[in-house]
Parts: structure tokens; sequence; C-alpha cells
């Protein structure tokens, strides 16, 4: 008989993930050296001051604590239970979990959602299970979790088998288990820690956004760190975003698949689904989180962003110095490739060095080394750049002396900080003290040019949270395709401006009269002809009514080829109209993170650069326009080459209204291709639409 | 009175520079900490034995060693002279060099190219005196070389003030002084050393590619790494790194300046000159030299690449093997974007791991984790992928076990690298220990997803030496066009199939027969108009002889508006021919590097994709087809959603003959726009020629 509790919710299961009075063991190895073995002698080292209990029916002691034959066996119901056994044990033990009144479960097996269809089918039981008792779940598949703080060491992750851990300030969420050991090592070696580290595994019920979620009001917790290969529960994790910005803990993440094969790889480890990386993309900056694309960047980001918030600038503005001028040359470079706008310091500032006695030139990088700075002029010189209010971010870089007089050289870079400007340093040689030094004063600082960009591009990217997002649920993979006409009317119903068109019987095409002038198009319309001009389906420039009978009878007699046993009753006419630039407008509702709209050049090169624009949907006019700023191919309309330029604010009023697809839940996926852009307003000339059926 | 030596070549040159039998040391500060206090320190314990003779007249004794007034007081003439003073004494010091027989002088002092006009007049007067005598200089702006093995450390610089410095075999050189401390440190954090260290400054004398030459027969250097911010002497570059890959001695550079602000910076540091950054990455691919994008990948290449040739194949295929999911992913993730194939083993590859006992699945990357491997799992698995002939390279990511477990994880990465097959590792944890016993035993290995990716992508793009490079003097800045008709003579004559034109009095317009049917293309034929479009000057579609006499009038008036001046007689009359698409063919003589060919889609969105293939000039036909298939616009030639066709073997024919326009030494400039490709065959409709004046 399985009794249902009431759910753990906000604190109450915070305090049963992290700090739980109690924790069960089931099917703890007496052997150190497995997997399953370590938990118990973590939870010791970590001074972890609940009580411990152990399930193993083939002992009655393991690694000197009393085991139990069951859970049901134990003198009390723990809080959590980190279940390590094989995946058909772990699911009955799940069950008797859930039966017997603990709060949050966290499964370490593997072989379900990851494994393929049966897998998935085993975990869906699992939760269910859980879920109907009120039970939470972390995992399956999942390495566990450790608080740095209260000593819940409730993981199997080899990391901390080492006796040197670092509390730190970030909270670190990763889907991959294995990558987390990775990612802790390489921020302890440069004095980074971690407040928690949670292994969210195939996050069958616990999702990153609701883990982060609890942990936005951690004190201990100043940033999060997330490593993602897929999205999985986009609603909760964008709630988490906006409300960790709000509360000031930057949240901050490296996904997986941005090539193809990456894609691929996360889909096969993960069970999860293959995304376009611009949707991903596009989603993740819409909700709010910063992307890094380097696993130093995600690291080195948590001081950098520890505090801050979205600089809320189109183009900010990146200073730049240094007492080296290769290094300094080198983090331009790539901060350059990374987008960033790089400007010489204002004359107020260089005037300022120059009053020390330092004779700095006007460059993209304000130089000590030419100006033959002794280690004296450094501090009011990064003082005078962080006071230039032209610059959003200071870099600075320094040389050997970094290696060679670590604690003069970080002296300065440490009280310049305190400018309170977001500020970041790249030491040049190996620099493992300074890095140290600097990271301990919790000064941003980078081991390589590349992640200094990476985490400083990703600072000048970030965004706070777009208003209106709420994703809707997973659209069903099939649909039914609405005629061109019925398609346009539902734009123009938006808001689109649509080209005016008239239905007619193909039998009666050379006797009707037009609302409109020759020369005219003339297409096929139909449900069952979605793709009309490989159809055959189209003709262009039609002069006259006997030339409209003409391409009637052609139309006819070609579809009938191309798509036998449909019946072509009805032509739609449309008067032919000249723009200045054809652009495709798509939306659907991607799988994983919801309603996304995307715009693009038209024309047969579409598709060949990958230049295009995605947001959620829908958008404002604001965001629309941003959206055509960011299409390369539409300098046309921006005058480029001195063409006429087009009514991008008519376009950007369109891409809004096409947004509001959103707004109509039963439609999956929608094309307006093409829509001319014209010197004066836009129109759509043809669209499809695929609605729920 | 100078006398003239016969200067130093080849090992003579060789050896002044790296072992000389005496070191001069002119202006040596008494005081250790100064930097050019500190060359004899370094020089006495790197064991150097030659004699090391100090000049400083302002002390008798220096550092303990006798110190004279002048160079001419010396008790023996030194081999090679480090001049430690500043600009103006410098250049006298050079002078006396040159007077008294010194063989290679370095010289410390910044003030020469890099420091504006005035700057490269002194540094000219002080080459021309030196090379006058015979005499060979290493800077100006130099920091000077260090020979690992010889003892020769002439340098100030502060990396060499540590005491673990670490022989290697590679020869590092580069342009920034202040960057090769920051990259010995980082090789020597990872247990690589050098075998030579070279800053070559501002290059006025020995350059980057003639020290390279003298190094390529060194018994104890595999590979070289350059750090670059220019290309000063392309010819001889080109040169060296034919000579090393001929002798199977690697190139490997980092070279600054892949955006904008980076080659304005690359520019003012070192008075060099600005470069289009693919103008220098067709250079370098095609002379031989490897580009890495990221520092760490430098460091990291140079075992990666010793004793490799390229790879010789076109689309090499990388194989994966990990024991980490997360890990694996983020490799193969950055190595495609790099541009590398990744494909599954071969069936027999992966039955060879079956036969072991594993289960593994084919998939993009082995994984061995998945199926569950032990240790001893490992080797067979990495042997049967090295032996896979499917596989050019092979990757190997490994797990937390490359922490916890060093010895046993690195075990199998060593023996299997003995196959031969190029191979590196990764390791995802923080793991200097494993990252050293690898490069001890001399396997690649990487510490980050980010570099590994970035040297591995450079080992498949690395390409033998094109055939014929003879990179021509440096172009005047200033040229005469010649006009389109004389143009196009010229092209035609070089094999380009060019439209058939006329040329006709502009009063003789109507009355003229032409040679071919109607509609034609007039236009202004004029030396002193060549942009005709802009000018007005063209008129398309014109359709009888009274179209032409008016299509003349209309442009000589519009011409006139436009060119005040400038008397316009003559129009070239053309047939109009359809294409299926326009491509632009560009040739210049960049100042860097020489004569190059770029190949581009034509049309309105030239540029906006920077979509293009350059290559040094001459192409033969076999790399023209390269170039074409390089260019994404061109897609549609290659029958890009169906559509039809063009003849791109008369497009590579045609990119061949218009590249040997860098047999007319004369020619500075051209543009063949549009070449006009058709289902059969190509036409250049029009071109522009700048020759020499």
């Amino acid at each position: 008989m399985i009794k249902r509790l009431e759910e753990a919710t906000g604190a109450a299961l915070y305090d049963a993930l992290f700090r739980p009075r109690s924790v069960g063991l089931v099917g703890l190895s007496s052997d150190q050296r497995r997997p399953t073995g370590r938990v118990l002698e973590y939870l010791r080292r970590a001074g972890y001051g609940g009580a411990v209990h152990v399930v193993n029916p083939r002992h009655d002691e393991v690694q000197g604590a009393r085991s139990y034959a069951s859970l049901r066996d134990l003198p009390e119901v723990p809080e959590h239970v980190y279940v390590l056994l094989g995946t058909h044990l772990a699911a009955e033990a799940v069950a008797t979990c859930a039966e017997i009144g603990v709060k949050v479960v966290t499964v370490l097996a593997d072989g379900f959602a990851e494994a393929g269809a049966e897998g998935a089918r085993r975990q869906n039981v699992m939760v269910e299970t859980a879920r109907s008792a009120g039970m939470r779940l972390l995992g399956p598949n999942s390495m566990g979790l450790a608080d740095l703080h209260s000593g819940a060491w409730i993981t199997v992750n080899a990391i901390y088998a080492e006796p040197d851990q670092l509390a730190g300030r970030a909270v670190l969420i990763s889907q991959s288990g294995s990558l987390m050991g990775g990612l802790i090592s390489r921020a302890r070696a440069l004095g980074l820690g971690f407040s928690k580290s949670v292994g969210v595994g195939n996050e069958a019920d616990l999702s990153v956004g609701e883990i982060g979620l609890l942990c936005v009001d951690d004190p201990d917790t100043d940033v999060f760190l997330l490593f993602l290969e897929t999205i999985r529960d986009a609603g909760r994790l964008a709630e988490f975003a906006a409300t960790a910005q709000a509360a000031g803990k930057p949240v901050v993440a490296y996904k997986l698949g941005r090539s193809g094969v990456g894609q691929h790889l996360a889909v096969a480890h993960t069970g999860a689904l293959l995304a376009d990386d611009a949707v991903v993309d596009a989603y993740l900056r819409d909700v709010g989180i910063a992307r890094v694309c380097t696993l130093d960047g995600l690291i080195e980001a948590a001081i950098l962003f520890a505090g801050r918030r979205p600089l809320g600038k189109k183009v900010p503005v990146v200073g730049v110095i240094t007492t080296t001028g290769g290094g300094g040359a080198a983090v331009c470079d790539r901060l350059a490739l990374a987008g960033a706008q790089i400007e010489p310091a204002s004359e107020a500032t260089l005037e300022a060095i120059r009053a020390t006695g330092l004779n700095v030139v006007r460059a993209p990088m304000t130089d000590l080394t030419l100006a033959g700075a002794g280690p004296q002029f450094v501090l009011p010189a990064l003082e005078a750049m962080a006071r230039d209010p032209k610059f959003d971010v200071v870099v600075s870089v320094s040389g050997s002396s970094a290696r060679s007089a670590v604690a003069e050289t970080m002296r300065p870079l440490i009280e310049a900080d305190k400018c309170g400007k977001p500020f970041g340093a790249f030491l040049t040689p190996e620099a493992a003290d300074g890095l140290r030094m600097l990271i301990e004063a919790r000064v941003p600082a980078f081991r390589t040019p590349e992640s200094c960009a990476d985490a400083i591009g990703a600072l000048l990217r970030w965004r706070a949270p777009r208003a209106a997002i709420a994703p809707l649920p997973s659209a069903p993979e099939q649909g039914v395709v609405i005629d061109e006409r019925a398609s346009l009317a539902l734009l123009e119903g938006l808001g689109m401006p649509v080209v005016p068109s008239v239905e007619i019987e193909i039998t009666e095409a050379g006797g009707t009269a037009l609302p409109f002038p020759y020369p005219v198009a003339a297409k096929v319309l139909s449900d069952a002809v979605p793709h009309k001009t490989e159809a055959g389906g189209v003709v262009i420039g039609v002069d006259g009514s006997e030339a409209l009978a003409a391409a009637a009878v052609a139309i006819a007699r070609r579809v009938a080829g191309t798509h036998p046993g449909v019946t072509v009753a009805r032509l739609l006419v449309q008067p032919m109209v000249q723009g200045l630039q054809e652009v495709l407008l798509g939306y659907r509702r991607d799988p994983q993170v919801g309603p996304v709209v995307t715009l693009a050049p038209g024309g047969v090169l579409v598709g060949l650069y990958n230049d295009k624009a995605v947001r959620l949907a829908p958008v404002d006019e604001a965001t629309a326009a941003e959206m055509i700023e960011e299409v390369v191919g539409l300098a046309p309309l921006r005058g480029y080459r001195g063409l006429p330029k087009g009514d991008l604010a008519a376009l950007a009023r369109a891409v809004a209204a096409f947004s509001r697809l959103a707004e109509h839940r039963d439609v999956l996926e929608a094309d307006a291709n093409p829509v001319l852009v014209l010197r004066d307003g836009v129109v759509t000339i043809d669209a499809l639409i695929v609605k729920e059926e």
C-alpha cells in the first residue's frame, strides 16, 4: 500500500536534496575501489552530520557500518536515498522508497531512456511510481550530487575521492556525469571551488531548471555553471534563468552540439532529440543564459559573471590594456573574432595615464610596454581605463612579470578590479601562482587568450530574458497541411500584408473577371499539393485571359502527372508584384524549446550560408528589427552598394505579426516564402501552414 | 676603412649564430635585474664554452668579468655580438662591429622600422652598413636567441632567468619577443622543451625563413614552431617550409591577425603591412606551413607533427575512441567544427574490439564506457582503431582514470602511439602528471578539447608545398589602368574564353555592321573610365542599330557628366550572353606574399559572405578545381536543388589560365568580372587590368 506523501517542494525539497537529515545507501558495495563502494567514505570525509543507513542484503556490515537487508528494516525512513543497484533492482528499490515515504531518491543505474524504447518505458514506470507517491527522483543515470557546504556528498564521482576539495560559490549542474569530475578538477587547479555539483543524468523527474530554481536562494551560491548535452525541460530552465538573473545570480552554459557530429553524439549518449544549434543558441539567449564555447571558458566565467547583470548595451565596448605587445594582440585578435568591439581609450583616459609620466599612444589597445612602464605605472593606468565611461568591459594583459614578480604584478590587478567595472586579466606566460592569487581575490582571470575571449564574448552577448516566453508543449509529429489561400488568410489575420488573390475554378479560368490587372500568377490550390512549383503547379507572368485558360490546362495536366489520384479543381490567381528583395519567414514548434521564428534571405542561395536570425516566438517589433540587422544577406535592403533601401520597419512589423503564430496553439509549422520587401511596405506572396490534426 | 668579409653562409652562419666560438656583449649592465644585465649570467648558467667579452666604457669590470671601453679594445673579434644599447648608440656599435669583422650582430634596441619613417630610414642605414661588410644582423628589436644544446643563450628574455630550462627538439622562432617567454613557460609546464628559441625582432636582415633554413639540418631539431605577426620575406619563408618538409621537419605557425583588429595591432606593433587574412592563410597552406589558431595548439602541435608528412588525402578521416561520453563528445564537437571528418570504426575493427569481450556499438565515436571497459580492454581497442585503414588520424579521450590511475591509464596510450598512425590523446580532467608522462614518451597530448581540435585540424589541412611558387617582388603602389578591350585581349592570350567584341566610334554607332546579332551590350571604352557601370557607361539589351545609336549618345552624355574633361570616343559592343551563374576572378600582387588569385561568386551579394577561394598564383587545373569546390556559393553550378550543372571543368581551365597573369611581371592587379559559367564552357564578359607604369 503506497501512502501519498505531501510532495516536498521549495525549501523542503532543497533540504531533502542538499542537506537531508538522513541518507540511505542502497546497494553500497563493500569494495571501496568500486564506484558503488565510494559514497559512505565520501560522506564520512565530508563530515556529513546526518544519519547514514546502509542497505545490502549480502552483508551485516559494510565498511564498518551496520548493513540492513532491506529499506523496510531501517530504523527510520531516510530523507534521501541513493540507489546504487543495477537497472532492474534499482527500479524495485525506487518502488520500495516510494512505499516507505522517502522524499528524494537518486538513481545511479543506466539502462533507462538513454538505452532505447524499452528503457524509456522502464523509466516512465519508475518515475510514475515515484511521483504518484509524492517522491522526487534525481536521475536515473546520475552520479549524484555533492553539497560542499553541508557535507552531503551523495555521489559516486571519483573526483570526491581526492583529499583537497574546495568549497566555492558556483553551482555546477551537468548532464554529463563523467565531465563533472573533469570540470571540478580543472577548476580546482585554478583555485576555484563549487558550492554544489549535481549530475542530473536522464532528468526523468528533477530537471536542470528545477534544481537550479531550488538553489537560487542558496546564500553560498553566486553563479550557476551548466554543462548541457540537450535541453529537456525548456520551460522550467527558462523560469530558472529568469529567477536567477532577477536574484543577481547569472547562469552560464556550455552546450554540446555546435557541430552536426556533436549533436548526433549528444543524442546517442542521452536519448535526447536532435536540435538545430541555431535554435538552441536563440533559446539560451532569449531566456537569459550566457553561452560559452570552451571548457576553460565555462570554469573561468564563474568569477567574471558572479554578481553581474547583462550589460544592457547593443554594442558593448571593450578596452584592452597590456604590458606585452604579442600577448595583448593575441587576446584582441580572439576578442574581435568573438564579436567584441575593441576601441582605443578616450583622450581623457590617455591624458590621465600620460600625467603619470607614461607616453601612451592612442591605439586599439593601450600598450604600456611601448611607453616603458614600470610596475608603479600599472595601477593608475588600469584605474583610468576602468573609469573610462566608454568601456563596458576592461581586459588587462600581463607579460613575463606575471611569472617573475607575481605579487607585484597581481596587486594592481586586484586593486583595479575594485573599480566595479567588469574586468578580466589574461596572464601571457604560464603563471599558475598568479592565476590562483587573482582567483583567490575573486578577480576574473583567464588561462588562455581563447578562454578569455570566450568568457568575455559570452558576457557581451548575454541578455536579460525577453518578456514573453512561454514554451508550448511538444508538437505532435504529424500535422495536416492547409492550402495557400487559408494559410495566407491566417497570416493576414495576424496582421501580415498579403498579396490579393482570387480563387477560381480551373474549368472557368478563361472566363473569370479578375479584380486586378494582368499579368498575374496562377497557382494550383490544394492542400494535397504543398510544393506547388515542384509539382508543376505554378505559371507566372500570365498576361491575359487566354493565357490564363492555357495556364490552367497546363497546371491541371502537370499536377495530374506528379500527383496521380489528386483531383485538382481550383487555382489561386494573384497579381505579379515587383519587390526589392525576397525574404523567408519560418515558424515551428521546436520539440526542445517550443515556438521559434526564423528570418532568412530568400532566393536560391538560402541555406547555403546558414545566414539567418532565430528567436523564441513571439517577438515584438524591436526584437524583429534586431533580427533583421543580424541577417547579413539583407544588406541590400539596408542600402548596400547604393541599392535602394527597403521598408525595414514594415518588415519588422511583419516578422512580429508572423511570430504571433505562437498564439495559435494548433499551428505546428509555417513558412511565408517569399515575403517581398518593397520600398514602401512588404507583401507576403506565398505561405504554407501545417496544423495539428 | 671597412673590410669586406666573405659573408658567412650555411654552416658558418649557423655556427656564428647558434654556437659561436666567442660572444661580445656591448652595453652589458652591471645590474642583473635589468634586461640588459642578464645575458652574462645566462651564458654562465648555460655552461657556454666559448669566450665572452664585455664592452661597457663605464666600468672596468661588470659582474665579475673584465669590461672593455670599446669593441676595438677586445683581445679578439667576437664571432657574435649582442648589442644591448639604446637606438642611436646601437647603430654606432653595429657600424663598429662591421668594421672589425664581426660575423653576426644581434640588436636589442627598438626605435627602428616599427617606430615610423625615421626609424625605418635608420634601420636601412644600419642594415646596409652590416651587409656591405658581409656581416649579418638579427633584429633590431630582438630579444636574442638561445640554443639549448650548445649553451649559447644570447638573450635578454626573462624566461631564461629561471633555473629549470628544458632542452627539446622543436625550434621556436617568434616575431614577438614578449610572447616567446609565454610560449616557453607554457610548453615547459607540459614537459616540452625547445632546441632553440629565436626572437627575430624586425627581421631587418635575417628573416624567419633564413633562420629556419639554417636550422633544417640541425640534428637536435624535429619540428619548427613559428609565432608570426606578419609575413616579411615570403620567398625565403616558402623556401624554408619546402626544405624543412623535404627533410621531414614540419613547420607549424600561429599567425596573428585573423580579425581586423588583430591585423591592425600586428601592423602597429611591427611596422608591417596590413594583409587580408585569407591571403595569409592561402600563402601558408600553399607553401606547406600548417596553421594553428590557439596558443596551446601551437605548443601541443610540436609532438603531433614531429616526423610527420602531410596526410596527402583530400578528406582525411578521424577516428575517435573514448572512455568518457561527455569528454569524447566535447572533443568530437570541436573536431567537427575544425573541419574534421569523423567516422565510425569499420566493422572489422568493431569486431576485433568485441572479440576482447566489449560490446561496443557502431557510432561516430567508439565509446568503451558504454561497453563497461576496464583498463585491460583499452590497449587492444586503441590498437584496433590505430590499425583501421579507414582512419588517417586516431584521437583517444580518457576520463577520470587519467587522474586517479595515471600510470595504468597512460600505458596503453603510449603503447598505441607506437602503431605509427598519427595519434592524439585528450585527458578530460586536469591531469598534469598524465600529460607530462605522455609528452615524455613523445605521445601527442592535449590540455583542452579546443587545442586538441586545433592542432589536429591543422594536421588535417596541412599540405605539401605546391610546385610553382616564386613570389614576385613587391608591386609598386601605383599602376595604370588598361582598357577593357586590351584587358580582354590579354586574358584571351592566356587562354581564357572571352566574349566577342567590336570596337566602334561613338559617332558611327548606328551605321556599323556588327559581326553578331542583336541584342547587344554597349560599353564605353576608355582607360580613363575603369568603373563603367557607375559612370553611366553601359547599356545592355540594345536591340537594333537605332537603339545602338541612341545608346551611344546616352553613354557619351552620361560619361561626360560623371567624368568631366574625359573625351569619350569609342564603344565596345558585345553580344548578350545568357549563363547559369556569374563568377568573379581577381588577381593581385600582394605586398606580403606576392601573386594571388581569388575566385568568388558574382552578383550583388559578393563580399557579404566572404565566400571565396584564394591561392598563390599561378595554379594548375587541379588546384583550380579545388578552389571551385571550396566556394560555397557556387553550389548552384554543382547542381544544388536540381539546378542545371555548369561546366566546371571549363571554369577550372579559365581559373588556371587567369592565374598565369603571374607570368606577366608588369601586371599588378586584374579583375575578370563577370565570368559567365554556361552549361558548356565559360565566357569572360568584362575585365580590368592594372599594369606597372
